[in-house]
């Protein structure tokens, strides 16, 4: 019982219908945000597994770019060290575990924590910060992310993939990086979005996206691309780019577009960065499910939201 | 234009389906957790309006327990200085608001902000935490959370009334004191999980709750009262006690049982701050809508949830 019980596993609450990743293996990774002293870039030099030359600190890489090792190096995908998900579950071994380990209600859903739990090292130099890259450099980390993404979309039993960015506060270190989560389950708050979404189109006719009020909304524009701030924000600001078209999945975002969208992404993360005092964030990209079809309502979208404030009070 | 900004709103967003308390009021309030340096009971005598002596700073006084001002101050129950609901608004002048000031899906539902936001200052001590009070001491803010819920709930109007502590890093004032929220609408978070209670319970015949497997999860019990850890927490630990038998509203405890459960409600408190070594954390009270009668599956809870995890990647 004791060693089935350091492996990860998707639960699913019988009473708030929430599922949540049960992984012992994260709480024993490192943190750098203990310390209150500005961090300097040599300060990590030697401890920080995401700068270059500490790759052995590291678990495996799965591609670098540029790949051709001669040319310097820009951006590593690599797995997560202390994994919230086990890559290690072949599909085949993948099932759902009722009640296997104590469940809440009798029949909660318990499934092995198969999944993938990524990173994505934005940047090989510790004090650079995704906003401080020039738009190509971000354009290649676009475009890592989309790669990633599709790559973990082969696998049959992968039904949602999302990516977050932490920014300052909430990361357990503070070289820039994103985490990419694959999971065998779609998430209940993004069946709710989609359900909301449907719900619209079949009273209204219309896409609720199509709606956004962009004369009261919308920060800026690009030819395939508008970022607005929610009307309706659960933190202090919650800002999303989304596609102007119905693309629903990230992952097939051409190379027109995604050199499109680099410059209002570098742009978003500037705003925060100077006009919003350079808050603690999330930089999420919210994608639809696998198998998503309903394409006059659904999108996906790059989503920044305050990190600080998960304030039961406001958004609920 | 400008005026009416400032006017607090509750905003129902068409692409997520949550409700969010929109309140220009609130950005102004002050923040004693901005400085560092560890707080003493005399370094806020001067500023602290939650401190003895201090109530010229406040907003006004609803009651206090005891009612007679010739016994010492207990605790006091006052209206929030910074509003995130106007409750000056009548029941009469309540009422939806569609598209004024700009909707997110052209439909999205804006309700003026009616509703209360009131503050439980629960000791006159600046240095005492909750969980320092006496057992006596504890049953006397439960039963005053009680009497301020039971108030709020005459409102034809309000349809839900929720309250949170906030212990240590996310308050606005490190002196101990809950918030009362309450609402003219049901918030989604809550009527999923009176969804989840009655599917269960029309699928198996059996209350969720009642199937908990305690042998595995609980923490502690008392006559009328459970503690246990949620099954899938969604942070490093989440608590919830709830009463044996189905008990819909918090506000209908009997004194024999907030007896009861005064005890349960600090063990719970001082295990958090030892055995979990002082963590921020969220004491909500969830209760159930007015208009719930499924009394076979719905029940109130108090919740614990660290505040400082709000961790995309972990609860969805």
């Amino acid at each position: 019982m004791a060693s089935q019980n350091r492996l990860s596993q998707l639960r699913k609450d019988a009473i708030t219908g929430r599922w949540v990743i049960f992984s012992p293996a994260r709480a024993k990774r490192p943190s750098d945000f203990k310390s209150k002293a500005p961090a300097t870039a040599s300060d990590h030099r030697g401890r920080c597994p995401f700068c270059s030359g500490n790759e052995h600190m590291c678990a495996s890489q799965i591609f670098r770019v540029p790949p051709d090792p001669s040319f310097n190096l820009k951006i590593r995908v690599i797995e997560n060290l202390y994994l919230a998900l086990d890559r290690k579950l072949k599909d085949a071994d993948f099932d759902f575990d009722f009640g296997g380990g104590g469940g809440c209600g009798g029949d909660a859903n318990v499934l092995r924590g198969f999944g993938f739990h990524d990173v994505v090292i934005e940047t090989p130099d510790h004090s650079v910060h995704l906003r401080d890259l020039s738009p190509r450099e971000v354009g290649d980390v676009i475009l890592a992310y989309k790669k990633r993404i599709e790559q973990l979309l082969t696998f049959d039993s992968i039904k949602y993939v999302f990516k977050n960015h932490r920014a300052v506060a909430r990361a357990s270190l503070s070289h820039s990086h994103s985490q990419i989560i694959a999971l065998p389950i779609v998430p209940s708050n993004v069946l709710a979005r989609i359900e909301c979404l449907r719900e619209h189109f079949d009273r209204t006719g219309k896409c609720c996206l199509c709606e956004v009020p962009l004369n009261e909304l919308l920060i800026d524009e690009s030819a395939y691309f508008v970022s607005f701030v929610l009307f309706a924000a659960s933190s202090p600001f919650e800002i999303w780019i989304v596609p102007r078209d119905h693309s629903l999945h990230f992952h097939k975002l051409d190379d027109n577009k995604a050199a499109d969208l680099r410059g209002l992404l570098k742009l978003m993360l500037r705003k925060i960065f100077i006009q919003l005092n350079n808050p603690p964030f999330n930089f999420m990209i919210q994608t639809s499910p696998v198998h998503t079809f309903h394409v006059r309502t659904g999108f996906y979208s790059l989503v920044f939201a305050n990190s600080t404030t998960a304030n039961c009070c406001r958004g609920f």
